[in-house]
């Protein structure tokens, strides 16, 4: 049975999942539909899984009231005609059912699984269900290989028709380690095409995207991103634009309220948008210790083991940096202040930030290692080259300029938040402790990432010896309420320990 | 931190959980909210999780909208002030989380499990790992009681200050089967403490809810149901309007998309409303077959070892029948139609269905026997006196006043569909199969059970001859368009199988 309503574009949104209608009670009624129960909207000839909200008075009868995502994404106009159909059950649960019973699954079955996903045939209990299978027990090799595969495949897959595409990833979960924006246009600067995407912050105060955005737009299509890396050899682009790995987004949602991330998730996650952009060199930036991700140097390999598994099933050189992480990488916190640091590193200036300088060399060393670009080694000091000698920053120029931005931005000139005020020592002694989560909700608080501005300045480092009254850190906002959210945060939180003796 | 926002009601419903707030965009920004996002929503100290949609002209900048179940269970008013706040995380996630890596809970992860649902802390995805873990692994007996416990108690707890107080179960999923509105009159009638709570209709056509409230309102306060067993020693009402057990019913609803009820869910939720109830004994009809819930009788013996297991527990005598179960008990399917059959049963017309008669008194009996009210192999002729004399109608009568009926309804006046019509034998023969699915979805088609008067009166049982072009059952509607439904889903299904010799 089928029902044919007349579209209301309806102001409201859930932010994606559910994709909500609007029905009239009465023609609930009559359909046999009860709020909550899950539909097929049809319009020309595309069809979208929904979930009805019931009304006594928003539409009338034979109207269906649509919220954002829907009308927006499918471009329905008010009054169109549109279809209505009881949503069967998607075949893939039974794939599911035999994974939670702890039954190994196939490609076929991850394949009909990722294909629901993708197609939003999965509410969120189907969805959860799945996820919860991959917890009971650890993912075989083999089906962490075809998990990977069915999720990279149904998507987009963007090729360069090139030889080496390289390509470098952190793990995350590190304060600050901006060091894409300084290992991507050295690479580039070779002429080794590395095509970056990245994420936005989603728990952080700033993703490498948030921290682009700064220098220049970040959002482009799959054409877009293709015309820029020809011009570049790279592009520092934001990955959720693209439907790259779209099912990967969906899990993660999923995945959060347990915070029980198995690695076998991350390792899935990051490998399908790697085969999904066609990368053929990877170099892994792994941070661990106990504030990270990744609490102690044996897991750091054990999930080695693994990237290195799958990067041999999908052809993929990967080399993987495990360094143990104790405090923030660079001085920012929050998308400005971070932005620059890593022109401050570009442009050589004297003030840079040595760490966030130094790991970067590493890390583009490493990876022009395994491109086979130079002996082992010596790749950090071509890495060096490239950046002393103003190769990189010429090569980041190129981009920040195919993006959109302002090619000629001294990081000096970076706009930071006008309202200030700064932390000082409350007794002198060593700095024995930095703590990371206390600085990311400090600078959320003080508006990072979607207020790009806001954010602090680290002075002090791990180890040092501090006076009393001598400024530890610096926090930015755009205005005086949020600097007062800020001072309220740090009745109960703490970044810097200092031993009292 | 915490905002307050002016309430703005709003005419949409979700159907339940979720509950959502609709917050502007700004505000969202301001805040730090998110499309989404699980907020805390206080009023009058009162404490609802509720979810974040976001708009950019429903409601003003310090307004919230508030979906009709947020304001109504919570009586809010248009522009009162609610305080709204972040959510964080509920604690018994560790005990999930222990259950999904395969370690066995205890009475406190249960309990706080349990107040999280009941307190509506989880949303859909917790609520899904925590019957995902359950799914993985059969809990141990123990693991059985507490968390039949932990739902029991979390929730109203009547009490009847009776030493026995008695109920008659069935776990359902047969057409027809009225037999507990005969049961429950022959108990009372006898002066046994018998105060029945039933559900509606799922997914079949009617749930005794449903065909009780032909004769009478059945949706009362556990005051007014005190009241009403005062006076009948019974009542036989809809337990879904209580707050018995509640965690059991969302637990329920995320169970069905998987389509997979563990036999030990389907346990716990009928106990735990047992021992909520204060039942002392209990009579389990337990129907299998392969068009029922239970397949076979092994099943339904492992199954009734269980039961028995927490009747122990619980201090609950427990009886169970087994009986194979292979076409439907009754003639009437909808709540009209079976009301019907219950009141010729009950009031001894000539035409009264004799089987569900006789299965009647059969539970009715196994009742008697338990309380001790009759020796081994003499209950049913008990209750067959209670039945035969009109002492049981007579209670029955007594417990349709109570409940706000009209105690002197002729079973020939229920009020049936008025558009009807006869579907025929299309050949001579034997009746071999009577398909329980199809008759389901055919009432369904034609109203019931929310269409009180729709449905069908089967003429014909199993093994019975037929000839060519005689009657086999009558379908009931209130309009002709609900028949033509039912003639569109019988060009799909068959009712009746005729073999040709």
């Amino acid at each position: 049975m089928a029902f044919v309503l007349r579209a209301k574009r309806f102001d409201l949104s859930t932010g994606g999942q559910p994709f909500v209608v609007v029905i009239r009670n009465e023609d609930g009624k009559n359909f046999g539909i009860h709020a909550g129960d899950r539909l097929v909207l049809q319009v020309d000839g595309k069809k979208v899984i929904v979930q009805a909200d019931l009304t006594h008075r928003r539409v009338k009868q034979g109207e269906i009231g649509l919220f954002r995502e829907v009308w927006r994404e499918n471009k329905i106009q008010n009054l169109q005609a549109v279809e209505i159909s009881p949503f069967a059950r998607p075949v893939s649960i039974e794939a599911i059912k035999k994974s939670l019973l702890g039954k190994k699954l196939r490609q076929a079955d991850f394949d009909s699984i990722v294909q629901d996903i993708v197609n939003n045939r999965f509410g969120t209990t189907e969805l959860t269900y799945f996820v919860a299978s991959s917890f009971v027990r650890e993912y075989s090799n083999q089906e962490l290989y075809y998990l990977t595969k069915a999720i990279a495949v149904h998507g987009d897959q963007v090729r360069f028709n090139k030889k080496i595409v390289a390509d470098k990833h952190s793990v995350g979960g590190l304060a600050g380690n901006r060091t894409t924006m300084i290992v991507v246009p050295i690479i580039a600067s070779i002429g080794v095409c590395i095509p970056k995407t990245s994420s936005r912050a989603i728990t952080s105060p700033s993703g490498t995207s948030d921290t682009m955005e700064v220098l220049a737009p970040v959002a482009f299509s799959v054409e877009q991103i293709r015309k820029i890396v020809k011009k570049n050899s790279s592009c520092l682009v934001w990955g959720g634009g693209l439907q790259l790995a779209p099912a990967d987004d969906r899990i993660i949602k999923v995945s959060r309220p347990l915070s029980l991330e198995p690695y076998s998730k991350m390792i899935v996650s990051i490998m399908a948008k790697k085969v999904a952009m066609g990368i053929t060199h990877l170099v892994i930036d792994m941070p661990y210790g106990h504030s990270t991700k990744i609490p102690d140097l044996a897991s750091a390999k054990r999930l080695a083991v693994r990237f290195r598994y799958l990067g041999k099933r999908f052809n993929i050189k990967i080399k993987v940096a495990m360094i143990e992480a104790l405090e923030p990488i660079g001085q920012g916190i929050g998308p400005a202040l971070e932005a620059r640091d890593v022109l401050r590193v570009l442009q050589q200036k004297e003030y840079r930030p040595k760490d966030l300088e130094e790991k970067a060399l590493k890390l583009a060393g490493m990876l022009i290692e395994l491109i086979g670009m130079a002996r082992k080694g010596t790749g950090s000091s071509v890495a060096r080259d490239q950046l002393v000698s103003g190769r990189a920053w010429k090569a980041m120029q190129g981009i920040i300029k195919s993006q959109g931005g302002e090619p000629n931005l001294d990081s000096e000139d970076v706009t930071l938040g006008a309202k200030r005020f700064r932390v000082v020592a409350k007794h002198s002694g060593k700095i024995i402790k930095i703590n990371n989560q206390a600085i990311d909700e400090l600078a959320r608080s003080l508006g990072a990432p979607d207020d790009k501005v806001g954010g602090l300045h680290l002075k002090k480092r791990l180890n040092e010896k501090v006076i009393s009254g001598e400024v530890l850190y610096t926090c930015y906002a755009s205005n005086t309420s949020r600097l007062s959210l800020a001072a309220a945060a740090l009745k109960h939180i703490q970044v810097y320990t200092i031993s009292r003796k």
